[in-house]
């Protein structure tokens, strides 16, 4: 990874935090440094961890590609690229931890698309987030892609075609972002809402995250032939067995898990 | 049904108010519930009534499914309980009656799931709405469904992996009702706005209804080859006809049924 | 077109401005009307213009379909004439330039889809929107199609099931208009968010409005699979090689057309 890591990764209790760490880059998504976020999130899928944060060291979350990356690139190295940073976004949705931004600062292009592709977010009053593609040359027709699912459609027009950013509270009113908090309040509110999103039992939440992401995209009644199938296959679990137990029971429930 | 009816079936002019009367169970959805709740919106679906109103009496709304006839069934059994639980859901949608959810209290899980799926939403300022299979072992999988199409991703996300309740501010802002009202205005105001929905022509309206659910899951392409050829045909009722001429002639119309 | 002309088209610099002036007629789409206006959408498309601003002259954006000239029509005569509504809609989707609704006063049925299909709309502080067939005979079944795609479910059913109207401010915090301003300043906020939006390389700006549309209605992973083409392909443009070089030389980037 060179002389500086590309990201730092720390496991407290139950939570993996993720850390882009090249803020001299802006965070700035080179290949090295996608590979390496694909990498620490593919093997904390493999671990028991219920929840990651994605973090950004510095003066902005992410700055989204690196354009020193980029120049260089030919139409086959580019696509090879661009394929490299949808599997990150595309496995952010299927790991089984719930995963969750914490975001200061800018958040652009590519960055925007990281905080879309969380499950949750939480920004820091001081948060931006922008296409800029939208002012120049390179269109952020990937990034638009998650943030087209989190925000409406003249929305998402209004900050694809200008580029320009929008501050937190407008965010958090077009549903990109869960939470706006005061900026020395940022871990402690991703805490909280992290701790809440991963209580009870890990395999219930896992299955349940990736159901969502299963039917989100399908016509009502495919979504629906996917949720039958799957909360019928859930209630023979133990963990389901133990909720509803617990439940009539008027007890606190012990997660087989 | 047992020594109290699952449910009141109330007639008064043009409007059906199907009234949910499990309190002590909470007006949780047990298999029986179910079937009487499909029957009469079947029922109802067949008779020249223009609107439905979905009430529950007692403190809350509607708990979700009902853990003690729940618990002790196999896979097939609970398949067979979810699937009678979609088909009410799909129902709501279904019949050529305006539904209108009337929420006091809480909704929760299927409960909420109801409120998501009606055409309508109208909630007393004390009411609240929450998945809360996301604090426990069964995951609200299919309550998800409808309600990931009626708020933005990252506010289903939140409620599906929380299991918190939000108020009923925070359903209006986020678009899972349409009005809030101080809770001795509940039922004035959801007459007010089922009447406002029912006027017209019944097979116009039941008709344009069932067409905004057919195009609603659909790229826009394939959205507009449904409604352009129902529309146009649409055109040559009489309903449509008189609307036509009462506007061009400037007087108020006369609807043909 | 007779002694007074459907539409006006005047450009100024890069911008076309299409204004409906069937004043008299509460500029309602005829037959003749959507012609005209399909017709300056097409001529402008094969234009070096970067934006079009679509506005009304008189009382009313919009009034919807011309009833004098539906009511006589038959089956086959209507869907003609709504294949030619949709065809003026999906071209405002397709053609290279940003189009930007100017409303004033009432945009209602076909007014009202007008302003949904445009990629951006501002509205005057005094001006409205309905789709007042939920109030008659005919409903708006083809309105509906862009409006739901603008405004969650819930808030469609209102909208096309009541007929009733909803001001500027509520169709802001439903996301179908990006802007709303005092009258008077109406034209020159479309001036300043239309300058936003059309800054850059035309080609560059008119791939990214292209691929919005067409990974919008797609499940998320197709979207992908489209976007991450089209990216990388525009990676090899003159004006995204512009756009990266200027930014690593901090310097204003000079496009290429």
């Amino acid at each position: 990874m060179g002389a500086v890591d590309n990201i730092l990764v720390d496991r407290t209790g139950d939570t993996v935090v993720v850390t882009m760490n090249r803020p001299a880059r802006r965070n700035s998504l080179s290949a090295g440094h996608l590979a390496d976020l694909l990498a620490a999130f593919r093997e904390t899928a493999a671990t028991d961890a219920t929840g990651i944060v994605l973090a950004g060291n510095g003066p902005v979350f992410c700055a989204g590609h690196d354009f020193a990356d980029v120049a260089g690139r030919d139409l086959a190295a580019t696509r090879d690229l661009l394929r490299l940073c949808t599997d990150l976004m595309r496995t952010i949705q299927t790991v089984p931890q719930v995963v969750i931004a914490q975001v200061h600062g800018l958040a652009t292009a590519a960055g925007c698309q990281l905080v879309a592709s969380c499950d949750l977010a939480v920004a820091a009053e001081s948060a931006g987030f922008a296409l800029p593609g939208g002012k120049g040359g390179w269109f952020c027709h990937t990034p638009a892609v998650p943030v087209a699912r989190a925000v409406g459609r003249k929305r998402l027009m209004e900050l694809a075609l200008t580029g320009d950013p929008i501050d937190a509270r407008t965010a958090l009113e077009w549903g990109l972002v869960n939470r706006v908090v005061p900026d020395d309040r940022l871990a402690a509110e991703v805490t909280d809402l992290l701790g809440r999103a991963t209580r009870g039992s890990r395999a219930s939440k896992a299955l349940g995250k990736q159901t969502l992401y299963a039917q989100l995209d399908r016509p009502e009644a495919d979504a629906y032939t996917v949720a039958v199938e799957v909360m019928a296959a859930a209630s023979q679990t133990a963990a389901a067995r133990e909720g509803m137990a617990s439940f009539l029971e008027k007890r606190a429930p012990h997660w087989p898990e």
